[in-house]
C-alpha cells in the first residue's frame, strides 16, 4: 500500500545480539525523518507487549543524534525481548482480532518486526491477516541472529559481529593456552544448535602466529567420539597444546546430542532443547582417555552482548537494512523481509534487496558440505574468505569511568 | 651491589595476565637502554627454561618501537611460563648450582622475574643464594597476578585489566539477561579461590541502569546455601532477573568448596564423571528449590587473557613497574620486589617503591572483612572506590584485518 499515513510500531524478537539496537536505530531514523511516519511505538517484550498495551513512544529517551548512536551500540534489545508464537491463521483468530484493534486504535499503519526464523514467521502471519481482513499497513521483517542460519539472506546482521568476538578470542586463549610447556586440549565450545558458522568463525583467529584452532567440529557433519580422540591425538604430535572449536550442536551418529548425554536438558517455548555442556562433555571424555590436561571454554552469552568488540561493518549494516525496511514499507512493501546480497567478496560490496517472506520463513542456512574440509574437522578457505569482510572495523563504543555507557528503555527498572 | 656490568635475563612465571607483557616491555626498554647491560636474554618458560639452556636475546624479534609496543599489548606470557618450585635452600643445592653455573656461564649480573607469589619465593631463594656464595648479580621481583592477592603491594599489574574485562562483561550481560519478561536467574562465576577481588570487580558495572549483580559472595565470606537462596528469593522481588556474581572459591562451612559439595557425583552416557563449577553447581540449586529459569556463566581464561579489553592505566603501570625494576637493579637493589602504594583515590595516585623479597613472599593480601557489607553478600563502597581508578582508560590495540595482533616469540611454534 504506497503512501499510507500514520503511526509505526517497531518491536524486537528473538536471541539478543550485539546490533539488534543498530538495527532498531536505524529504523528509528529513518520513520521519524519520514512524512508519513508520525509517532514511532516501540513494543515493551514484542509482541508480548503489543497484547498487554505495553508500548511507548520512542522519541522519549532518544533525544539527541549521540543519544541514537549510543543506542547503536548498546548490546541486547533496547525494547525487551520475548518468544511469543502466534497461532495459526486459520487456528485461533482471537489473538489476531486483538493485534489489529490495537493497530486500529493506534492509527498503527507500518509495523516493523527484528528478528530471526521464529520473527519472521509472525511477519508471515501479521501481513497475511491483514490482507485477509482488508487492513491497511505495511509490515516488514528485519533479519537479526548471531547464528546466521536464516535463509535467503547473504547474512544476518550480528553474526559479523559475534564472529569477531569468537575470533578475537580464539585468538588470546591462543596465547594464553601456549603459555606451559606440557601436553594440554582447550576445548572451546560455541553457539549454534544446527548452523556452524559461529564455531567456523573460529577460522578467522589464524594467522602466522596463531595456529588455533587445530580442529572444528560443526553441526553439519555426525560427530564421532573415537574420531575426535584420534584427531587430538594426531594434533598433539604437531604441537603440546591443542585448541578444539566445537559446535555446542554436534550430535552422534544416533541423532542425540553429544552433551545430551545423561543430562536433563529442558526445552524452550519453541520446543528446542537448551544445549550445555558439549564442551565439558568432550573435555572429560579426552582427559580419561589421553590423560592429558583439559579445559573447556564457553563463550555463553558474551558471543551475543559483547558489543566492546562489535564489528563496524556489522553495526553499520545492521543501521541500514533497518532504515532500508523504513524506506521500502514507505514505498508500499508489506508482507517481506530485507536482506543482503553480496555483489563481491573483494572488494566487498553488499546489496539490501527485499522478498516475500513466505519465501523465507523456517528454513535454515547451514554451512554447504564444500566449504568444510573433507575428514569433516575443519573448514574450508571459502568459509574464512566469507566471514572476514565481516569482522572487519572496529565499532565505536562510548565509554565513560572507564566502561561502556548504555542507552536503556527509561520505562526499564533494570 | 652498585654499578655491576653484564647481561640480564629476565623470566616470567605463573598464570598469565593481560599485561603481563607490559611489564616485559618495561624491563626490556630499561634494559637495552642502560650502560650497564649488555645482552636482554629472555628465559623461555621461567626458570625451567634456564635449566634447560632454553633462552632467547630478547632483541631478536623486537627490533623497532612499535614491535615492543605490540608486545606490551600482547596477552599472556611471550616467554612462556612455568610452576617451578626451587627447592629449599638448606635441602638440595644442585639446582642453585646448575643455576648459578649457567648465570656464570652467560655472565648475567641481573636477573629480573615477573610473576605472583610462587615466583616471589623464587626471587627470595635465588637472591640468598648468590649472597651465601658470593655471587655478584641483583635479582629483582616483579609483581603480577590478576588476583591481586600479593600483600604489601597496593594492587598487582594484571587485575585492573581483569578488573576491567569483568565489569564490561557484567555490565554487557546485565543487558543481555534484562530481554526477557520472565523470571530468571543468571550466575556468574568469577576466579579467585581465596581472594574475592575479580568478583568484586562485578560491582563496578553497576551505575543508574545496571543493578547487576544483585548480590555478591565472596570467598572471604563461608558461603551458606540456605542463605543464599534467600537472597535470591529476596532479589526477585525486587526484579525479576537477578544476577549473581560468585568466586569460584566460595566454601562452606565444612571448609569444602561449594563446586566439590555433593552436586558432582553424575556421570555422563560415556560413563565419566562429570566435574561441575560452583556456577553450575549453583544454579542446579536455584533451579531445584526456587522453579526457576538458571544459566551461569564462567569467564574462564578470558578475564585473564581478554587484552582487547585492557585498562590503560593497567597497561601503562604495568610497563612502568618494569622499567623500575631495572632502574632500582642497577642502583643495586637486589632481593627485592617492586610494588605500588597508593598516595589517595582522587586524584588517583601512585608511587612505586621496592621491598626485601623476604618481607612479603607467600602471604595472601584478601579483602577487609570492613570492605564486605554485613550480611556477607555484596561489597562496600570502599571496594568500589579502591578499583575505580584501576580501571581507567582503553589501552591500545594493535589491529589488523580486524582482530589483534599479537606479538609472538621467534623460536616458539605455535
Amino acid at each position: 500500500m504506497k503512501n499510507l499515513k500514520g503511526n509505526a510500531m517497531v518491536g524486537q524478537s528473538g536471541g539478543p545480539t550485539s546490533v539488534i539496537n543498530a538495527t532498531l536505530a536505524g529504523v528509528y531514523e529513518a520513520a521519524i525523518s519520514s512524512e508519513h511516519i508520525e509517532t514511532v511505538y516501540g513494543l515493551v517484550h514484542g509482541i508480548e507487549g503489543l497484547l498487554k498495551d505495553d508500548f511507548v513512544d520512542m522519541s522519549i529517551g532518544l533525544e539527541t543524534k549521540e543519544d541514537i548512536d549510543i543506542l547503536a551500540s548498546t548490546p541486547s534489545a533496547y525494547l525487551g525481548s520475548c518468544r511469543f508464537k502466534l497461532p495459526k491463521l486459520d487456528e485461533k483468530t482471537d489473538v489476531y482480532e486483538k493485534i489489529f484493534e490495537k493497530f486500529s486504535k493506534n492509527n498503527i499503519k507500518y509495523f516493523f518486526y527484528i528478528g530471526g526464523n521464529d520473527s519472521m514467521d509472525t511477519v508471515y502471519k501479521l501481513s497475511a491477516y491483514a490482507d485477509k481482513i482488508g487492513y491497511e499497513i505495511n509490515i516488514m521483517g528485519v533479519p537479526k541472529t548471531i547464528d546466521n542460519d536464516l535463509a535467503m539472506t547473504d547474512h544476518t546482521p550480528g553474526f559479523g559481529s559475534a564472529a569477531k568476538y569468537i575470533a578475537t578470542a580464539t585468538r588470546e586463549i591462543n596465547r594464553d593456552a601456549t603459555v606451559y610447556a606440557p601436553p594440554c586440549l582447550t576445548i572451546i565450545e560455541v553457539m549454534g544448535r544446527n548452523a556452524g558458522w559461529l564455531t567456523a568463525a573460529t577460522a578467522l583467529a589464524r594467522n602466522e602466529h596463531c595456529k588455533a584452532p587445530d580442529l572444528i567440529y560443526l553441526p553439519e557433519i555426525t560427530f564421532d567420539v573415537d574420531k575426535f580422540i584420534e584427531d587430538v591425538k594426531k594434533a598433539l604430535q604437531k604441537r603440546s597444546t591443542v585448541i578444539v572449536a566445537v559446535s555446542e550442536g554436534v550430535k552422534l551418529a544416533d541423532g542425540r546430542y553429544v552433551c545430551e548425554a545423561g543430562l536433563n536438558t529442558e526445552t524452550d517455548a519453541f520446543g528446542h532443547k537448551r544445549l550445555t555442556g558439549t564442551g565439558l562433555t568432550l573435555g572429560n571424555i579426552a582427559r580419561e582417555r589421553l590423560g592429558i590436561k583439559t579445559r573447556h571454554i564457553e563463550f555463553s552469552l558474551l558471543q551475543r552482548c559483547a558489543a566492546h568488540c562489535a564489528s563496524a561493518t556489522d553495526v553499520s549494516e545492521s543501521r541500514m537494512i533497518g532504515a532500508r525496511a523504513v524506506e521500502n514499507a514507505i514505498e508500499g512493501e508489506t508482507g517481506k523481509m530485507v536482506y543482503f546480497v553480496r555483489k563481491s567478496n573483494s572488494p566487498y560490496e553488499i546489496s539490501i534487496e527485499s522478498i516475500d517472506i513466505g519465501k523465507i520463513a523456517n528454513v535454515e542456512q547451514t554451512i554447504p558440505r564444500e566449504w568444510i574440509n573433507e575428514e569433516g574437522n575443519d573448514v574450508n578457505k571459502e568459509v574464512i574468505d566469507y566471514i572476514f569482510p565481516l569482522i572487519q572495523g572496529e565499532a565505536r563504543v562510548f565509554m565513560k569511568d572507564g566502561l561502556p555507557v548504555h542507552a536503556v528503555l527509561p520505562i526499564k527498572r533494570d
